[in-house]
């Protein structure tokens, strides 16, 4: 008895808008601290720093055990990815690192601490689920561009290696080459020094652009399609409902059974 | 009586399609001094010009006062941004100021004359407005976006900025860098330049790339759906009024109205 | 009588589909001169080229005026804006201009003859005009831009023009300037340029970005949904002729007429 | 009956999931020596390579024989395209060469075997089939851009071939400049020489962006018009399932064989 009402109340301290107004003003105050040491700052303000960064991390200690104890099923609580993510970033901040290495994995952890606002404004998570939605019907058309890179990039190495090994050196230095070109960055100059040796490399980058820029377009068109049906099926089920499902089939029956009626009618009048 | 005649005078002048045309003529002719200021003038023109623009100014200011006292309701008058924006660029106008530092405040103020074109054109002011309106469900896109670079930003500083301070010195400097980034600007210089320390940081900037194109690509998919529905919202309403709210359920019943009768008939005649 | 007949012959000519393929090869051989003329070509060649030339000028002429003939009205001819051009290309070609001036108009006008091909393929011609009637209603948005870059580019002047004169000159060499920002074309190296002497000067390149982008993502979206709108028109006109112009309407009445009747019936029994 | 049953077998190979896989493995197995092969590798494992490249010859070779054995109808194995692109890439990787020449050949067509991966995974096959089904409607569009690439590249050979022959040069050559220019990589620099000559050429180079970003946008939209137009006759086409072809002209004949009967039974009463 005891145990659910400390749940319920723990739930009720989660569930109100002060609470998660003040967690996400934590956070952004988090971000603000990060921002700020990168700039050179008075040996004291940083000391002021680096316990404003414990303050956070226990606040966001008490966030998360508060969330762990309203929740009704305990085990449900680490099966969203989410949970996971925020303990995790939690966890981690709390284990005290002075070597010098790992202290990259502190300040790391620390930064990532911002993504939690993706993680605390459920229309942020939203968007983000959207995101990630939208990607799997993409997974052809991807490996469709995979390919092309892939074969360019071993064309390109067996032919321009020799030429500029910074650019063509191997299949993965290649393909980043490539992206490059991609991206228009200058894509001339990687192409003049090949055509000094292969005057019709040329037709290698054009085609290369052509193909890729292809393969792009059908992307965007794929997503913009997708969204677009979910759109369309969105507002055909709004207007299902708003119809009542009055459908054309409903009035034909409607007119069939009349017209059964009339039948009736005329036959037992005529007898 | 007296003051509601010269009010309903003025507000006649001010419908005047001519009174609009001169405005904007007059707007047209600003634009024209300020752009021919930028060119090496002769001084006898250049003294013309300072009386042209006295000119202008007092001419802004008969306007906006035919346009003020032309207005019914006086207070409503500031209401509209618009009003106050036009009432500040003349009043500013007005303030002599020789002295250098505030010589600048006024030319800008000049320059701004030009945005009147705006203020004064019904067709600018509704697209501006429309643009404006489909800002703030582009929020939380925006947001994740800023998101995004901040954290990029923060993560590049941390290992970058021992390499070019001039490109990671601080977390806003790394915004934009990251911005410049984004737009494929010698983004590979900035990238080779990492990766003699870093040989893997072109993965940082990779995912990045992706990261932003997506959300970008999320925005414009955003807004396009946002402008079909407004269409679409649009199409339906007219359709509506077409068809005089002749539904389907209308039909329906009609119909069943029409069985009732047939079956109130049928039993009629069988007693 | 022979005049009419006359026209009818050079109609059915012109009709001929040997004949518009005929002058399209010309057209393409016309262009391959022109191409052929910007390598070192030995002068045999080149002579047979001159003359080759005169050739194509020679069967222009003849085409226009078998157009002309064929032609039942003939004012009408000149009504038509690609007519004209035709002529106009045709009869600057038969000039002889030797002196070194002209001859660079000569040979423009030889280039442009290849846009004759658009005047010959319907399709392209369609094409053309689809695209010139989609101008207009993007009237406002060029207008919007063109305030946009004006008022940058008087304060960019205003600011700038001390720091580099060949970018920041004068208001037509800022608007260049700012055009080349908008295609991202080395646009941080002229934003670092003036951030030396106005740390802040980011602010003025960042928001033009935004601006531009804004604007120009509004004119896409204009186009494709004045493309959608088009489109839907068409679909929904063929949908009333399939449908055979059967409303809601006309179900509507057809069952009030019913309704009527069934009323009339029972009445007539009851008396 | 023999050869019969042979083929029967074989189809049933071919048809097994596990066939599918084995092949899509040995492709991806492929690909990584080909990606290999451009390291710096140890003599010994380039042996291993070699031989494992004969290995893949005789899989792939395997597998075609299989695929051909299966096949019901001879003939129409090879009217495939895809077959036709299998059976050389395996036929010309069988040919030994050594010579320094052919050897590059030999190289190329393993590269090429990445392709397979299109021919053998259905999804992949599909949307390139779906993309080169795309290309046709955009052919006048495509036209319409060679015709401004090829007048802009003759203007600007006749203008600015004694400024710079390396971007001037010939026709071919400035029609690459051009591309150059409109994916708007260094285009400043050109514009930049020669304005120094020109000094209204900028004219030259705005116009030329304008036009082909319109003609481009104008693609994109045809591209996008049309996938939405298969998508909205899909959409039509399930409706008209759905509805089991209840339409408008349906519900009014009935009701129109309704009033026939009231019509009908009122006069027999009136008799």
């Amino acid at each position: 008895m005891n145990t659910s009402s400390l749940q319920a109340t723990f739930l009720s301290i989660r569930s109100h808008k002060a609470f998660e107004l003040f967690v996400v003003f934590v956070i952004i105050f988090s971000a603000l601290i990060i921002g700020a040491k990168t700039y050179n700052i008075p040996q004291q303000l940083w000391t002021v720093m680096v316990w404003l960064d414990w303050a956070i991390t226990v606040i966001f200690l008490l966030e998360i055990i508060i969330r762990f104890l309203g929740e009704e099923n305990k085990l449900r609580f680490f099966q969203s990815g989410w949970n996971v993510f925020d303990t995790l970033i939690v966890v981690v901040s709390l284990v005290p690192i002075e070597n010098s290495d790992l202290a990259l994995v502190g300040r790391l952890v620390r930064i990532f601490r911002v993504l939690r606002m993706v993680s605390i404004i459920p229309e942020l998570r939203l968007l983000l689920n959207s995101l990630l939605k939208a990607l799997p019907q993409l997974g052809y058309v991807v490996l469709l561009m995979f390919i092309i890179f892939y074969i360019y990039a071993a064309i390109g190495t067996t032919f321009f290696a020799s030429i500029n090994r910074e650019l063509w050196g191997d299949i993965s230095i290649s393909m980043l080459t490539l992206f490059r070109v991609m991206t228009f960055e200058d894509w001339t100059d990687v192409m003049y020094e090949t055509m000094e040796h292969y005057s019709l490399s040329w037709a290698f980058f054009i085609s290369f652009i052509f193909f890729t820029a292809f393969a792009f377009l059908n992307m965007v068109i794929g997503i913009v399609v997708g969204v677009l049906e979910q759109e369309n099926q969105r507002i055909r089920a709004e207007e299902d409902i708003e119809q009542g499902r009055v459908t054309l089939e409903v009035l034909h029956e409607e007119i069939l059974r009349l017209r059964a009626q009339v039948t009736d009618a005329t036959k037992e009048k005529a007898r």
